[in-house]
């Protein structure tokens, strides 16, 4: 048994890698992984978590959670880019979110687990980018293609085409 | 431009809410929403962040992120509760992972805006878990609903029976 009371009101990650890609800056780069395909990047990770990748091969993609480093303030209402009508957060993708961590699936193409490097494909993450923690991606958990999805439904797809802007510095 | 260096060794999130649900001890728990289905509960979006959830509502599904607050410590291996073999811990979603991070796609049944409460459904999460951030689950983002799935793939379905025991206390 717990109470809510039990839990610290604060709660600190260190990251366990880093995310590499081919996207220097905020600006320019594709919002989504589905904006984003074909595009490599590799992740490092630290050698004291090489050993938790045992068993990753085989997997076809993996959910990256990360921080969102270059986010500094956040907005509880943002005009997203794949709209012009202000939205509340948390109906958004917005990096400019309250606590800013990111989440993207992206495909898993092969493990080195003696050096530490994934290669990924799929990525839509800022080069350098801290990885909070990996997962690997089961369709029976996550997989809910029928969903509806509010404001975005006729704009999701957008995301392959549309990058990114100055707005989320 | 930045460099691998900007990044901060550490990050601190304030959670944004309270998951409730009828579970109130790690183990007999369901271990996957799929395991959890027609199981509701609440989140409580703490006051400061409500207005975040406007427009929320006309979307099927969302995505948890939240701290595994009862996990005290990690392994780099563990004996998923779906296998008997130990594997890797990023190639399982055990709570008990170097950034105690959890994530779970759940039902959005209602928004109370004014009161700041979800009702959702499918919940496998332990009553009283911290909310670190919510997301609108996305299909064109989120749904590979083929992806192949490693060690895991002849047993995730067992996750819609397969309950919790004490290994993750």
């Amino acid at each position: 048994m717990h109470t809510t009371q039990d839990a610290p009101a604060t709660f600190t990650y260190t990251p366990v890698g880093t995310i590499h890609s081919p996207f220097k800056d905020i600006a320019g780069m594709p919002i989504q992984p589905n904006g984003a395909r074909g595009t490599r990047g590799t992740i490092g990770i630290h050698a004291p978590y090489r050993e938790g990748l045992r068993d990753l091969d085989g997997f076809e993609r993996v959910i990256l959670i990360y921080a969102l480093h270059k986010c500094v303030d956040h907005c509880l209402t943002v005009t997203p880019f794949l709209d012009t009508t202000p939205r509340g957060v948390f109906a958004t993708r917005s990096p400019k979110r309250p606590n800013a961590i990111g989440l993207s699936v992206v495909r898993l193409l092969a493990v080195d687990l003696a050096g530490g490097t994934l290669t990924i494909e799929d990525v839509d993450v800022l080069d350098g980018t801290p990885l909070l923690d990996l997962k690997p991606y089961v369709p029976a958990f996550d997989a809910y293609p029928g969903s509806c999805c509010g404001w975005l439904e006729s704009v999701a797809k957008n995301a392959e085409t549309t990058r990114s802007d100055d707005r989320f510095r």
